[in-house]
């Protein structure tokens, strides 16, 4: 039933369209600067509501989308954009079932969305130096109810990951030209890695390293995000845009002992092309 | 175990960087035009090997990832990229056990990802006009075995779609904006409408339908993925890259008998931003 | 001799980067928010040199580029962008001795870059229906002391221009699909039509306008100028940039004449390719 | 008068809009795969006329534009792009008489560009290690009448260039980072410089030898170009476009004996500001 009911997450837009995420309940109120609701009022609405404070505000009743639970993430740190979240997911192959390692914690932004994508049976390890970022993440986390896929793990990733056989690794931290060795150990072979840097010179350390580990199908690229107005009568982009996040690196785990030369993809394009 | 079995998806890439996907089986060879490879030497092996033919050059056995399925959709039509579809997915919400339908299928290759995304408990209804373009399609999606997710349907969507209080729907037609009151009738209140068009008059006729049908927080947007090549110490980005794929589309079905406007987004970058 | 005098217009740049344009003098005093520089100890100075005011403050003295005078140019309007006026200048070949017609005056940015180029021998006509923008360009020009080399027109370009003949036509306006008649009574034929449109729905109209109206070799683009932060150990891109500013679309106007149709340029890349 | 004469030089266009530059001459025939011209037959028409082969097959004759020019240089190298000649002349300020080196000659694309902006009053040096290439570039500046405005200066710049107080130095050599010396000996104090490298590698490199060698005002950037389809009723981009000509760098020539540190620029957009 596409109704809303307590415990349910939800995400409650004004027409300034700030959006707020809450968790339904059956007591109590929920507060803006334009009025209050009681949360009584919320249950039992079909999403795509307008429901409105006592002082007559209209608010939109949505059940939050990924993206939105991405944006609603509580940071103390730069968050991955969803534009490379989207792409991460898919290039890592992290779908229902699959156990993957990520480092650092940070806020918590990739984490989500990697808990999201394993579903019930996958599983998520996130490392993190920081205590505090990892009670940050586990509270966001928490709050939109995916801890339960996702165990944090306190400490230096210098030292090695506890978890072998994962299907993917991904490193949001400024040296994973270092962590090359630890990688390896932990992913299974043929696995994905992937990073992101925010610099030139890190994608060239990273790369030259992926090369001596004996990484293969080294990628690296960008992506950019243009928004458009959007009026219909007066089509054009917004005036200003992200310029950089950072620079995506993947590879594949190749079998330790394989001396030999692995090819390197160096992709002109990534216009499929028909093949088998 | 991560070993090659049987009954496995397995990608083979040779020196030139052409892969091949595979579905191993006990008895027979597989040909190249570098020689032969008996299907029971690639047979418990750990995936990231390195295999031989019976002319002595290397082939590497991996476990396909959902991109390297992608770029493996035989087809006859132009196919929806990666970089398009791994961000369709997140702003969709496609995960683990949710029902979303599209229309066309066109050769499969954004319902490969769908049915993936979705997991066994999840749906995908793929709607087409053309037969031959599901046949097509549902070749791809047996092929490597995501099939039983998907359910297709031969039809024109002019006439509506069968099911209702969907997740989502994502159409990837020439006149989205003439099938709206479909795609009302069909998704759940609340529910995220994406599309994509390859023309700015198609996005301009799109955003004005999407207003007249009461959707609301409709966003326009294009992605650009940038290749670099892989030599650390001449880091550059590669000649030529797609200009173009198509525009992206989304927007929130709101409740059918809620006349009053409804806010629609205008963000100006994709940067979140803390809120709650 | 590369020494600043009297008369000469200078660059005068803090350390916050902060730019101030000034004609030389032999008189006076030049007053920053960080003390008093008295103008006659700017005079008789090697470009490239610090200057200090009375409180020890450091200013660098330099010769204001094109691009810097484009930057300092005093609106009341968006102006065209440096990133944008190189293309235009190239693209509608404005060189020494040039007679070159643009509309509108706007607050005179193209109009600078347009009498600078064109050099003494050259002629520029600017039209504008506002009075209140020619005095502001007029303004702008003079300062810079370009203002010989145009000719400002007050009134509606929709009555046509008083010459012909001219080399080039540039529209910055919001109808330039209502105004080719006017343009091909004036341009000479063979010659070089430029505008910029904010919006899509723009570049449509002028588009078919163009085609209707007899030109040839339409071409319709647009330009993005990413800045790097200039820190080598830390290469990257700047955080944001601009998304947008219009579409560039140029086309030669043929005979009007040859009712034959006139092939249209759909460049798909700017790749030059040898040819003779 | 706006008329061919003999002496001009003409782009001679065909329906298949591949352009032909010709110096227009009183006697003898123009050949093309689909028929003869007279030479003759060219001369007293107004531009923008169509021809016609003896076959019938329609020409277009027309004044070429310098873009036309540099889209007709005969190359053996990598010649620079429009997209970016048009900024660097803008960022140089290389205008009517101004004195210009570059380095190398290549096969003569930016020369040609910054001896058609100088006008005849103005100088370009242009210098090469090898021979071949200055003929190269000597006749490709022959054919279009602009060699009387540039000196070719055979020889290897880590020597020196002979001229001093230049307005601007422009560099396409692979060791930017290495000639710094050498340009601040032979650019005016305060004067501008360019160059252009493909490497990420070689922009960290320029970068901190400017820095090293008391440049001022570093910037560095890419510009993209993206052409649309001119179908007004299927507005869209190109399916492809180049990804990558060159990082540009631009600094200005500090005084030699000013020691302190100096400014250095990092814009994060390119909007101009109001300021004075």
């Amino acid at each position: 039933m596409n109704i809303s009911r307590a415990g349910d997450l939800a995400m409650i837009v004004g027409e300034d369209q700030r959006p707020f995420i809450v968790r339904l309940e059956t007591e109590g109120d929920w507060q803006t600067h334009r009025g209050v609701i009681r949360h009584k009022e919320l249950l039992g609405l079909p999403w795509g509501t307008i429901v409105r404070t006592h002082l007559g505000y209209r608010y939109y009743l949505l059940e939050p989308s990924l993206h939105d639970l991405l944006l609603f993430i509580r940071r103390k740190s730069q968050i991955i954009f969803p534009k490379d979240i989207g792409y991460i997911l898919l290039r890592l192959s992290v779908g229902p079932g699959k156990t993957v390692i990520e480092a650092g914690t940070g806020s918590g932004a990739l984490t989500t969305a990697l808990a999201w994508a394993v579903g019930a049976e996958g599983s998520v390890i996130s490392y993190d130096r920081r205590a505090d970022m990892q009670e940050l993440a586990r509270a966001n986390l928490g709050r939109v109810g995916l801890d339960s896929r996702v165990t944090f793990a306190l400490g230096d990733v210098a030292e090695g990951f506890r978890e072998t056989d994962v299907d993917a690794i991904f490193l949001d931290l400024h040296n994973p030209h270092e962590l090359l060795p630890q990688v390896k150990r932990s992913l299974k072979s043929g696995g994905a890695f992937g990073a992101i840097v925010p610099t030139a010179n890190q994608v060239s350390s990273l790369l030259a390293a992926l090369r001596d580990n004996g990484f293969g199908f080294l990628e690296a690229l960008e992506i950019f995000l243009r928004y458009y107005k959007t009026v219909p009568e007066r089509l054009r982009p917004v005036d200003r845009m992200v310029a950089h996040t950072g620079y995506l690196v993947f590879a594949r785990a190749m079998l330790p002992d394989q001396a030999e030369p692995i090819p390197t993809g160096e992709a002109d394009s990534e216009e499929p092309e028909i093949r088998e």
